[in-house]
């Protein structure tokens, strides 16, 4: 093992972190650790810091002289990744694989429930009705497409795969196809590819190319009766387009953690679809246990590789 | 093969049948094949048949003077079992083994709706209110008991352990332990084993041992923060102590396909509990095309089976 890098301060922000706080302090016995949070860091604690563990207020960073590394607690880093951010030199990463099996979960759970109208019965219920809703559908031999082959995308082909559907997925690297996964197809095929499928579920980051990507005339091309599931980013959706597909068709039903805007303002016309599942931005954040130990196992490994000079996992090149 | 039985008329009872009405007349050429249902059918038809498919309303059967064979389209066959319903020398035969994803796939639904908080957000919707309900579950490392383990028993067993769960049931022949499942227990172990499941999920049937099975002293058994899922026969569980199990604990939440009474009647209690689940006995039926042709299938299996004078799939000893 390489000599370790000195590591002076390391401020942690991700909370809470007294669950980790002592394998921390006997992995660094000789920094200095220094337990804060996102809503409370001063410019000082930032300043000061050698590594930061969380995800602090970009604007704090300009302050941050001593960085060298920044490890995020979120899979995403778009807030980061602007020239001027970082100080020169300081490394970025972030958790990525951390979320998979919280947000694929809450993807699959929210598909069945629209598949075996468990949303229809739960109004039902309220009123106090015994009543048939009639079919119900299964995933058995059902096309789903994926859109994003990350960690949460890949898992979600898994469990799609466990009840009988053919997953299919949109991805920037065709070059290696994941398990679970059929074909894979470039994201300028979508238009092309799109009215074949039965699901269609993305878990895409906002970048200028998911920005609207589903407009009305995407949305039109969806097969009828297909089923619209969106855990990645709000953005990629036109809201006023999804709630005339959802009126009107092509769509049988859609499920949404994510909006435009977020959060949904009660006058919003989307709320009062019925055949839309619709969930605040949930599915992932700490909301389930694994995720938290998950972030932390990946902080914990990147620090240690940084002090020992070994390669990060995760790494974002800045823009 | 053996020779062909004579069957000189079979009464199609299964709605709809126009999907195989051509494949049945094909296999038997030289028989009367007679198309009703069960809310029309006729004592004269009843008394014509030699071959029923489908479940007749169990009093007509006292004219059936021909029949040689019943396959019911359900799995249950309780209506049909007692001394003196069908007559002297008649085969009985059910449509186990159609019924195993449908159902399976509800009860998974349901169970991760619950999990996810699914069922607190629709309620949030209808109310247009954005707000985080805190921390959800996962099936990951949660030990999950199956009561009953027959098609559908271990069609769930193989879909909760894809989700990470580790599954053990509870069924009448210890000697053979289903893929997907860890460990199996006698029925009378129940009490024993309760406390350390966090999921207890029933398909079992009604009889005289399940009748009233989940009384208040058993429910009190179960782990705290455990959920409840039947959807095998509402008469498994005393209604009044699950009311107060879902409002003082132990239980988190409770999925039901099958209630006691059956219908719920608008003004019974277990109606405004917010953490029970309900559907109205709709997990099964024909809801689910693949069930519909499922039941065909075994039905066109056996009657060949039948005429063939080879083993019968499915077939009931009578009481």
């Amino acid at each position: 093992m390489r000599p370790l890098k000195k590591v002076e301060t390391i401020l942690v922000l991700i909370e809470p972190a007294e669950e980790y706080s002592g394998e921390l302090r006997r992995c660094f016995p000789e920094s200095r650790v220094i337990f804060s949070g996102r809503d409370r860091v001063t410019e000082e604690e930032i300043r000061d810091a050698d590594v930061i563990l969380g995800n602090p207020p970009a604007e704090f960073l300009k302050d941050a002289g001593k960085l060298k590394l920044l490890q995020l607690q979120s899979a995403g880093a778009d807030a980061y990744t602007p020239r001027g951010i970082l100080p020169e030199g300081a490394l970025l990463t972030c958790a990525t694989g951390a979320y998979g099996p919280a947000v694929s979960e809450h993807m699959i759970a929210s598909l069945l429930s629209v598949y075996k109208n468990l949303h229809v019965y739960r109004d039902n219920q309220t009123a106090r009705r015994w009543r048939c809703e009639g079919a119900v559908r299964s995933l058995r031999g059902e096309k789903v497409l994926v859109l994003g082959l990350g960690d949460i995308g890949r898992e979600f082909a898994r469990l799609a795969s466990a009840f009988g559907a053919s997953v299919s997925g949109v991805k920037r690297n065709l070059s290696c196809k994941p398990d679970w996964v059929e074909a894979v197809y470039p994201l300028d095929k979508l238009p092309e590819i799109l009215p074949q499928f039965d699901v269609v579920a993305s878990v895409l980051p906002s970048s200028p190319e998911t920005q609207g990507l589903f407009d009305r005339a995407m949305l039109k091309k969806m097969k009828p009766g297909s089923i619209l599931v969106n855990a990645g980013r709000g953005s990629l959706i036109d809201s006023d387009a999804l709630y005339d597909a959802l009126q009107k068709g092509p769509l049988l039903a859609a499920c949404l953690d994510v909006t435009d805007p977020e959060p949904l303002p009660p006058d919003h016309p989307l709320w009062g679809c019925r055949n839309l599942l619709l969930t605040p931005h949930t599915a992932g954040g700490f909301l389930m246990k694994e995720t938290y130990h998950r972030v932390w196992k990946i902080a914990l490994e990147n620090l240690s590789a940084y002090a020992e000079g070994r390669e990060l996992k995760n790494r974002i090149r800045l823009e």
